[in-house]
């Protein structure tokens, strides 16, 4: 069985929607990981205690989502040494502008890898590049799932051609 | 000599030419306070010794400036639970938006009582204000401060009623 | 029987299904509380009236909701010595920066202690914190508040690591 | 001599050096008005007896400006019935976008007649419109400053097409 | 019958639900009124007649709403000289911003006296109390309506302090 | 036959609702066109060899939405010296914004020439009045076609001033 | 001699810093054009007599500069059928996203080929690109131009790549 | 000698003072790195062949830095199956929120690492901590590199504490 070597945390289960898209894409990719809920705000304590075990744990990256003030993954990054790859969940008032700028704006010193507002697909790939650096089952996948987009793609491109748009559409 | 009451903290010293102006009205106001440097992401062993002991030392109120991902007045407010003020300092590229967003969008159950960008003044008259609900030497000074704002503004409208703006704004 | 010692008003009672969740906390958190409507546009004289009594009815701290243009915070923090916090409440078109923006970009000698849009919960939770100062038995239900948002993401975290995300989500 | 018709008041003498754009345009166009410096925040008071009684001092239309929180014109505008012109003068951290909400999105029921952000010239302009519809002679005055805008276009069409770009900026 | 006196034109049908408002608040204040499309972009002609011929016609205010490039308002200013107030239509992708600009941001020597996103009631407020200026009846009118939002809110005020929020809410 | 001389394309088959509009009103308008997928991101080299072949292939135009990170538009731009449209499609979670400034904020050198955000129909336009300089039979559908525009406008315009607002919106 | 294909307008002189960059490609390119100035709200009847007649005087393509409300792209497209490419150029108050949003916004029927906040000289590359379909001249042209830019870059990168980038910055 | 395992490449050597802090901060921590200029637009062939060979060249992550529309880090993320770093440069008119929207919101599939608008530092961090999962010495200057940053703080916090602010800033 393989070591589990992502974790996946976010600021509230109501990430999780969102969140559980950085789980089966890892899954997909044949990255273990693990998954939990950790509150900057509302358990700090817990937050440090994972922030800085994370690494002796085996965990190589860790995908923190947040919405609002999210300051959870800017705060793991504090406490840890590991790349911290952050995922601004939409907030309802600011459409996540909050989430984004709260993310990406840290000073120099501490960096969070900051994707798309509910970008966690992407986060899960990320970190799977990351990963794929030393393993070389997971850089396979990575290659052939970048494969099946480009294909998916031409499939479409391909029946829109033949078809035209309003058949296309009509379906 | 007066109990420090009012705790103002930054993250880094350049936010200092900003946040020296709560230092300065809380002097004039007859509030004893004490002034450092934590810094969420550089020192968060340090944040988190200064928010869990800052009651116990008799703090009453904290004021804590950030600028850009600002996750300063949060970490601290989601640490104690005394009434932090937090003041969004004007970042560079982003004008201070990315400041205000992290400190004012604080999620249900961990308020942070924000002001204007680099609005450390208000942080200071705003400690005092609830300083002086058990004050009364405190609140006097207050009212008496709003009496000169208000008296400096009924001067300034007199002469410039008398001489009329040509004149005023040649001096 | 305990002494009404804060105040919430809201500019209209469209801004009723926010603000009566301070007005919730407060009740749970045995703060004593009023809650009314007072308008700075459309009933001036009202506010003005307000404001200017609050403080010798034993009012301590002012928690005023406002959309739009929303100057009711800014007014009453104007009018009163007392610490007003002002709830940004979300607006029809700009999603609540314009309330956002009013509120909080008070200029210096007139402080509101604002709180994220549609925030009026942690409104609540800060105008009991400043109360707390001086009452014990107020202090200790934030305590215990605070406990409970712990416990709750903890319970909640402990569940996600047992069941996984794809169970947690499909309840 | 004429009857003073038109009242310029600003939240601060900072902001003189925009306001008085509007006190120059309405003496070129031969509007009698006063200029002083009235606070929402600063001198409430002050604001109330202003606006309460501009229009028994036969004042026809008020020009507001005012930077940041902005609440000078819209307060004015519930205090009277008379038309309110706001200027959203440029603030430091957020370049006048602050005042321009503050002092646009007013609820229904207040209007306030805005224009562009540092816009005192036309605030003049269109309160000489209003006056216009009263006064021929302002509206003499009016139609010749329309007369010169156009000529002074016209005038430099026909030396840039006459000298080129190049020999047109180097003077 | 009364002449009318104020034109209230809009882009696009589209905005009639928006626009309507303004000729409902006319007709309650008493103001005689006309209402139609025209279109800055699809019938430039239209719009040059219509300016053009305003004031010969006896319409002393006029009101145009536009949304997205919004350039209706603007260019019908700088073909009259009668006072032109902008409603900016909230629109689909940008929320009325983009209107909000293009109308409020006009250049020296053509103002447009803009209102609130969506407020076309406050434009027909305005117009009125520049109408008013001449007309002591719809002074009048003007006087009794802001009453009449001064009466409801302190009823609704009333009511929420007697029967509390949550009764209040349930009904 | 008519030889194809617009190429539109878009990033997602998700973009076809909106960039079907292009298609429609290139068709209403007499102008050959095709319609494929080709996504800068999940098909750099079909991109490619798109761009770089599209002049040979007879293409004078080329219509590219996008929407996000948007860079189909810029990127096809580069590599092509043909005339590109860009349209921003509307995003989820920034409303296109996102879109909008990836497409028009284009180093100098590179322009694309951006419509409004889902503004496809406004890019058919725009490319048929490219083509119209050309071809007199396009040039005359786009005279007509903006003939309809008016007409439709004065029709609307007519039965509202005819039938009053309410019964037009009554229908 | 050539005859001229391309207009350059914009709406005040204080624009022509930015718009000769369009001239100056265009001049580079070896495509006729004009340049003047054309105010769409200080010489309305200016822009209608400009736009009406462009195309019979031999026009193929108008690029409009205009900043703030920047009503002059659009009115000129609404008055036309040749294409026109809108400029938006950087405001003082709102950093030309005012004039951004006011250009590219339009609504369907009139098309504004927008580009960059100062784009003028892409706006002279995009009408070479269109005149250049016509003109085999103006198309090598455009094919130098852009190997000129790679050749730049490419040579600028050799260079860094050959001293490090202390050594270039140093310079 | 060591590998060269981060490339750092930028759309324009204007990006270079920027930059710049990426290659000092790599230098200081210990990894070999590479640095050039390569443009989405000015030169797409040579972007392609960079990221289609840097996997082979032994690069394991890339930086790349562009500003405006800020196509590179998208685009080279596209053509790798390496992690690739995104810094959004501050752009002249929009302070970099085009190239932070522009890099950061990629779609599904393809992910980019942003950072702070103008971030380079960080990116070079970031880069290291990916390094630093398979280089012990890399890792071992991480922690050191952390330490420094918590000792400088630090020791300016104890300064100011013994001076004072008004002494600490007269220095």
């Amino acid at each position: 069985m393989k070591n589990t070597v992502v974790s996946i945390i976010m600021g509230s289960d109501s990430d999780l929607p969102i969140m559980q898209e950085a789980a089966q894409i890892l899954e997909d990719l044949g990255v273990a990981y693990e998954c939990s809920i950790v509150s900057a705000h509302r358990t700090p304590d817990r937050m440090y205690e994972f922030a800085k075990t994370a690494e002796k744990r085996g965990i190589q990256v860790i995908i923190a989502g947040a919405g609002g003030a999210a300051h959870l993954p800017g705060m793991v990054a504090s406490l840890t040494n590991l790349p911290v790859i952050g995922v601004p969940v939409q907030s309802k008032t600011l459409n996540g502008v909050d989430s984004l700028y709260s993310i990406v704006q840290m000073p120099p010193g501490i960096p969070v890898a900051t994707v798309a507002i509910n970008g966690a697909k992407n986060a899960g790939i990320l970190a799977a590049q990351v990963i794929a650096l030393q393993d070389q089952k997971v850089k396979a996948n990575l290659v052939k799932y970048k494969e099946g987009l480009r294909e998916m793609v031409e499939e479409k491109a391909a029946k829109l051609e033949a078809v035209g748009y309003e058949s296309y559409l009509s379906k």
